[in-house]
Formats: C-alpha cells, structure tokens, sequence
C-alpha cells in the first residue's frame, strides 16, 4: 500500500457463559437439534442472556469494556499511546451513547478519539480500512479496533414461540452468536506481529433484494414493525458464494499467488454449512481454513477477529491469510490481506 | 495539518414539508407557544411526520439520497470520481441496512465506499475527521459527507399525551427537527472552496451523568424500554457553555487569535435560548454567529451543514468559521476552523 505500514500486535476475544448445544437451543425453540445441525453445520453459540431465566448478564458495552482491557493489558497495561478507537456493530444498546463512549465511561479512557460505526458482517473490514486511512495519514501511529454483537439480548428466547413460526425469525435464534473481538493496529512493527498487506471494501450496489435486515423500534406504538431480524437465507445461499468466489479470484490475480499450503482462507461467516459451501467452491483445501462459525454462531462484527486470532496462533512466518466478508444486508464485499510476520518476514 | 489540503467545493441543505410554528406545535403536545419560545428560544422546525394525519412522508435515507442528488448535480453532474461517502446519524431507519446504503441503492450509486456512523451533535465532525484521514492518507481524492436526522418518525405527536407528561420526553418535541446537509469535500481547491485548516474530536471523558440518550427496541417485549429520548437538560444547560468556551479560548490561543469581524461563529445546536447563552459568555459578537437552531431545531448531525451553508453564503474571502459542536449524550467535544477560499485567500 506504500508509505506507512500496519500491523496487528495483539487480537483478544471474548466469549459470554457456557456453549449452548443444539439440544439446548432445539428444546427452547421448539426445533430439532439434528436439523440445526443438518440445515446450518452449526454446533455452539454463547449468548448474553441467561437461557433458563431471561436474564440479561451483559450488554454491548460491557462487552467491548472487557475486550478494550485485555487489549490495553497486553498495550504495557496502558491505553495513553492509543490514539483512537473504532468499534463496529450492528446491536449497540442504545442509539446515544455509543456503546465505545460508555466502555471508555466504564474503564476510565479519557481524552481519545472514539468511532461507533454501524455494519454488518462487514463492519470489522469497514473498521480496518477507516484505521488503515488513519494510519496512513501519518496523523496517529496507534489505534485499537474492537468488533462487537450482542443481539440475544433483543430475542426473546422464553417466548411461547408464537413470534418464531417465521423461518426468517427462527433462523436468527440458530445462526448467531454474541461475542466480541478487537486488536491493536500500529504503524509500528512487534516481534511476532501480523501484516497488513491490503484492506479493500465496498458497496457493490447489486440489483438483488435486501439479504439481511436488522430493526429497531422508538416509543412510538403506531408504526409497522416487522421483527428484529430477517434473513433472506436462500438469497444469501445463493449469492454470498459466487460474490466470495470473485473476491478471492481477483485476490489471487491481483497478487499473482495461487493457492498453497502457505496460505490460510477466512471465509465469510454465516453457517458452518455456508462456509463448506464456499470453500468447495473456490477449492480451498479444508485444513487451511480458519472459521470459528460452526462452534460459536455468527458473531458478526467480532468474527474477523476469531479468525484472525486463529490465524495469529497457527500460521508460520511469512504465511499468507485472505480474509472476505460479504455482507447481505446490501450487498457489500470487503477483504483482508495479513502476513504473519512482518517486513522481516517477506 | 501539512501535506494534503483539504477543500469543501458545494454544501447542500434539504427541509421537509412546511415550517411548523410554536403555536401548531404546542396545540399539538399541549404546551403553551410562548412557553416553548421563553425556554427554548425555538419557533420553527420541519418535520418528516405529517403532523395532521400521522403520515410519515420521508425517513432517513429519503433524506440522504435528496441531499445527494443535489450534491452530485453539483458535481459535474456525476458519481464517478467519489471514492466515498461517510454519514453519520442518531436516527437511521433501521440497523441494517445502513440508511447510506439504502440511499445508493435508490440513487443506483455502485462500487463505493461506503460508511454510516453513529453520533449525536458531533456525529458530522466525527465524520469530517475520517474525511480528513482518507484524504491525507494520499488513498482518495474525493468524498461526500451527509449528516441527516429524521427522529419525529419515532415520536408519536398524536397520541392523547399520556407519554409527553415527563418534562424529558417533551423536550424532544420541542427541541428537535429533521433536516439533512451535506458537503463535498475534496484535496482539490476549487473556486470559491472552502479551506479546511483544523478539524478536531474526541470523547473526553468528562466524569458526568449521560446528558442525552437515545433509544431503540428490538422484538423483545419483556425488556424494560425507556423513552426514546431523553435529555438531561439542566445538566447540558450547564456543561454545554462551559465545554464551548474551553474549545474557543484554545482555538483563539492556539491560533493566535483574537475574536474580530473577519470571524464567524458556529455554535453548538441545542436551542435559540442555548446559542444566546454560550455566545454571550464567550463574548461573541451577535452579528456574526451562523445558527439557524431557532428556526428549524436542533438537526443534530445535519446542524453543522446548515451553518456551514450559510458561511459558505456571507463570509468573504479570506474570512475564519469556527464550529464547535459539544454532544452531551457522553460529553464529546469537536471542532472544525474553515477559511472562505483556498490558499490564495491567505
């Protein structure tokens, strides 16, 4: 990208509670576990709600707070050289405050420059680019990106299922998963780093119906709600593999590479039968993928960095990841070149 | 800032419907006229709910994609050389897609860069600021800006009043109004640009009560929901003022400075009563203060544009405007200095 470089000296995650099974969720939702399993490929989520009593034991900003303080621990335990934070998410808890002020009101972090911005499962590329922009202005060398949902907490899981008769409203209750990730970008390169070769996003502006829809609601009582969230999954089965497939072509033809054992894929996360889909597709060997869908739900903005914490654990020197994300909502493609290792190892 | 200059070639503005007088609005809640002026100092907003029938006639990303199209006719007529359009919102009409998204695809805008953040009255600034990155970063030449606000779709004007008894769910219907504007901004000068010489945000952590909030509902009915908006107003009433003149008095230092009649002022939006306290205590001349809070509302994220507009309209070349917008929902202070023309105005 010339000029200033980035790298990522640390990624955290985090996970609320125990793994809910598919026998646990099948049995609350009224569906088999067997064919969650046969219709999804997905095993496990974490949720912020307590599934036996309702009750809510985390919120978005709790959870940004509790990843922001593993990042700043791993910062020499100090968030003063941290030019500026940018979460992204699509289930803040409310409109105003964002959620990053009110992690920052919760830790104490004063005096930053703080970005909320809403996506989808695009939303931790969109997040990277803005940080790669920053970065590359030569105005800040050192900023923390957290990616964040939260959106059991707007389901009602003890509901006596009248609201879930809905295929587009059940599928909400089996693909996703609350969890929240971040990492710390720097200009500046650390032993063991990963880098930032290319960070790419946009609206590509397709002709199709919206794939995914998330809502809200104010106190007005007169207007037409429809639910919290509506997936369009034959849509999405249909379009995010062929949309992936030119991304990661054009990567490979871009960069002049082909696929190797020295390079890791991190597909886009809806299910983890999506991700055998679209990984056959591109032919992508099984044993370099990096997804964590299938065990802990679609996490959403935090799942780049479930993947991109994998790939920091497992991959050698000089080794190559390519992550994509297509988001349904309205169609948008975004990707991700890291290097394990850094000029150093090229 | 050095390196890349940064210049705002056309500002765009658009109000909803007719301007709706203290006296409709207060038979409306049933809250005296004169009452709301004495208080507020307000007498005029518009409003995206017809306030006769109910009838919502435009939501957020109706208003985004006007105000685009009126920046793209400006524009040589054409989208082709913006690389990218961040806006920023309290009220986008649902989570996803984005309202900026939806407003590309009515426009039939592809393959761009789209963002959409979330943030009260600095929420434009914010957006200015990563404007100012992506320029600097040498990456991108050319850019749109939108800040929009359309929050009466989620107020119910006519319900029997029950929900209006607490003094901070009436406020938001006095104070508030809809509106969009936006700019397009660039690091090419063009004739009778305006120059963007600082532009500054960050939380600061200011160890206080939320000042606004502002809420929103998924499907879950056993949550407890507050009012949509709530604003703390004594406690803004207080901060607000206080946080301006620090921002001023380090604008004027910093910049060696001093308040004179080649300088405009673009105050923070809360209401008529508000810009009348903060520019007395910081002893700015009335003739040149750029507010139209007191005849169309607080737009929130729009405000900055209709002030920006009317700079861009009466300065002179060669003129300084200072905008601060203070936002009360976790105390964020921003700040942007424009100069009327570019480096030959100097």
């Amino acid at each position: 990208m010339g000029g200033v470089n980035m790298y990522i000296s640390s990624v955290e995650t985090y996970l609320l509670g125990t793994n809910i099974t598919n026998k646990e969720l099948g049995e609350l939702i009224n569906f088999k576990p067997q064919l969650i399993e046969k219709l999804f490929g997905n095993y496990g989520r974490h949720f912020s709600t307590d599934i036996l009593t309702g009750k809510i034991n985390n919120n978005t900003s709790d959870l940004i707070s509790i990843v922001l303080r593993k990042l700043i621990e791993k910062n020499k335990n100090s968030h003063h050289d941290i030019d500026f934070i940018i979460t992204s998410t699509a289930t803040p808890d409310h409109l105003l405050p964002t959620s990053i002020n009110e992690a920052c009101y919760k830790l104490g972090i004063k005096n930053i420059e703080t970005y909320q911005i809403i996506g989808g499962c695009s939303g931790a590329v969109q997040a990277l680019n803005l940080a790669k922009y920053i970065l590359k202005s030569g105005l800040h060398k050192k900023g923390i990106l957290v990616g964040v949902e939260c959106s059991n907490k707007f389901l009602n899981l003890l509901d006596s299922g009248n609201q879930k008769t809905d295929t587009r409203e059940i599928v909400n209750y089996v693909l996703f998963g609350d969890g929240v990730g971040g990492c710390i970008l720097s200009s500046e390169e650390t032993r063991n780093s990963l880098t930032i070769n290319e960070v790419s996003y946009k609206y590509i502006g397709l002709d199709e119906k919206i794939g995914q829809l998330a809502n809200w609601k104010g106190t007005r009582e007169n207007m037409n709600h429809s639910p919290m969230l509506q997936e369009e999954y034959k849509l999405i089965e249909k379009i995010v593999p062929e949309l992936t497939q030119d991304s990661f072509k054009s990567f490979l033809s871009e960069n002049n590479l082909k696929i190797s054992d020295k390079m890791w894929l991190m597909p886009p996360q809806l299910s983890g039968k999506m991700v055998d889909v679209i990984c056959k597709k591109i032919e992508f060997p099984e044993t370099h993928i990096l997804s964590r869908v299938a065990d802990i739900g679609n996490c959403a903005n935090a799942a780049l960095f479930f993947q991109l914490k994998e790939f920091f654990d497992v991959a050698n020197d000089g080794e190559d990841g390519i992550a994509i994300s297509i988001e349904s909502s309205r169609w948008l493609t975004s990707r991700v070149h890291v290097k394990k290792g850094g000029k150093c190892a090229k």
